[in-house]
């Protein structure tokens, strides 16, 4: 039995299965697919075709519809084409881009952005406003830190000797920053503020506001080096720099910080 | 209002938006969604599945359907599953792949093609007969000059250090190249027939017919020296070796470049 | 006219071209598109949205319906979105990821697995066992080996000096491995054992069991000496490591072998 508010508004042709909600205020467009056992939360927008609830192995090689619920919180803005897995939990506010997939066993905190392409292959956390630009590849065991930052078509890889049934996943810090195409290696750990160039190959832990570069990556100082070409000021941390989007916009990080989140780095 | 020309072909399951425009010769496949004020010239080819004027943010943030017009020339080839959004122009004989994605405000000229799921993130200008293969990333504000040549998963970059409000696009020069799985980083020019040779980090302007290679690429020599291996024979610039789809096949390119477009480089 | 087994499932909205066989135990999900001429072996799994027997060229531009069948052995677990064209054939228990395309002329051997978002480009052979991960890009004429393992975002060019007429497929010799974001040049034959390591940029052959590493890459001794960092064990050659999903799991390589395949390496 399903639960869809008189308030969502479903486009022509969404297929539904059992046990599905859909709160007030939901867009569905066209097309879209959503399995058993979802939730959408309240003024979601779910692009057309996307697939919410995608079946797992236990279908796709036996037929058999286990239980794997997905929860999607409030706000969501999911464009067309995405495909997320059952057995995941996502918090508020998350957008993506077009073709996003998502696999089983991922849980997605709030305010968190996934680009057009890109593929979590589950089994995964990604923290409040993590945010991944276009065609990320995410290897599973990967734990995604708050506030950390990935530009388009970097590799977050898992075994350290393919094929094997080792599984070390990458662990990013809070703001760290993975720079477009760079790949980073099985078990590697970027601290806060550590910054992997673009199209640097990371096969070793990137120290706490270093940055590194090159194939294989080496550590070129620290990211308080680097520069505004035009205007000479720094840029990192960059928590003090940006505000696009993020919860201190107009405030500024360390006001902001102090009144809550003083976990957060400082 | 529509105005869909009675020589064109609808097959089922396509939806239609307002203020559409097909005109004669056209044959749209199964599924596709043309949204509002779409724009698709005589004989031109969509295939199944494509999404045509995608919404723009105004709709998934706030369910306004703003006025974002796309127009597509005669002749195009748009393979399925391909989005293109609002606020975009396309000219002649446009050829696309499977799930490419190309965002708003991109402007396109005549004969340009386009691979399987390259992602084209809009504010961007591709000049005629630009060819982009298999699953480029083109940031915003690139400018793709007439006859680049962009091989499978090149990335181009914009934002010199994420994240950050700055956005500095590559510039491809006529007839430069970037062979597969470069990256070119922000701002970075590449000259007439510059090479940016396949998996190299561009960091800096490519200068005109030099080949850059490594991470980070360095200049090594004129693209003049690079031969064919079997024949021993110079290949670049290649507009002298290379003719296949371009417009002086069969009549050389001197010849050709003398009667129709003396803008272009000798 | 179809042959469509009653021992089928086809969900709703699935489109069916001509000359169409569905056998037994088959099933396929909502909206798939099956075109002409296209043959799935018994209790396959076809995924939402699937375009199977996709049009070639000819149908592109001319309108023209060729005869290019598609076949697809029995067992075979295609997940949704995925796009196979004709003028192939497919073995048994083929498996894919999501969104992934195939294009014409490709031969594919019995229990190759191809992952989310890869692209083959066709005219290419991939031979028993081999495993592509995601986002793999398979540039036309490469000849994949059978237990060749191709680890996530790898690209195998094909082209020398593009653009040019020239095309050298790349060859991956049986049990030679690809790891994450590697590119491999035209023509590069990766000879048994070989491993070409993560980001690293093969531009000559690999000798069989060396490992080669960086950009471009070179030689840095036998995969023999590399160890899993827990335990000290070595881990190459792999088939002696690692059998999940292999034909030899329970049983061992070597009494396998002599029992299946003594054309295989020992």
């Amino acid at each position: 039995m399903n639960h869809i508010s008189d308030k969502a508004t479903l486009m022509p042709g969404v297929v539904l299965g059992d046990n599905v909600t859909i709160e007030a205020g939901v867009y569905i467009d066209y097309q879209c697919i959503i399995r058993d056992n979802v939730h959408i939360g309240r003024d979601s927008f779910i692009g057309a075709r996307c697939i919410l609830g995608e079946y797992l192995a236990d279908f796709v090689t036996r037929r058999e519809r286990g239980v794997h619920p997905l929860t999607i919180g409030e706000g969501a803005a999911i464009r067309s084409e995405t495909i997320i897995y059952g057995d995941t939990v996502i918090g508020a506010r998350f957008q993506t881009g077009h073709r996003v997939t998502i696999r089983e066993c991922t849980t997605i905190g709030d305010d968190v952005r996934i680009g057009t392409l890109s593929d979590v292959q589950g089994h995964c956390t990604i923290d409040d406003h993590a945010s991944l630009h276009s065609n990320v590849f995410v290897a599973p065991d990967a734990h995604i830190g708050k506030y950390a930052w990935l530009s388009p078509c970097v590799t977050l890889t898992n075994d350290p000797t393919p094929p094997s049934e080792v599984e070390r996943g990458v662990v990013l810090e809070p703001f760290s920053i993975v720079a477009a195409g760079a790949i980073v290696l099985p078990g590697v750990r970027v601290h806060t503020d550590g910054l992997v160039a673009a199209g640097a190959i990371a096969t070793k832990d990137v120290q706490p506001a270093s940055i590194v570069v090159g194939n294989p990556a080496r550590e070129r100082g620290s990211v308080s080096q680097i520069r505004n070409r035009d205007t000479g000021e720094p840029v990192y941390p960059w928590r003090y720099h940006f505000d696009r989007g993020m919860p201190w916009r107009g405030l500024g990080y360390a006001a902001w910080r102090e009144q809550n989140d003083t976990d957060l780095p400082e």
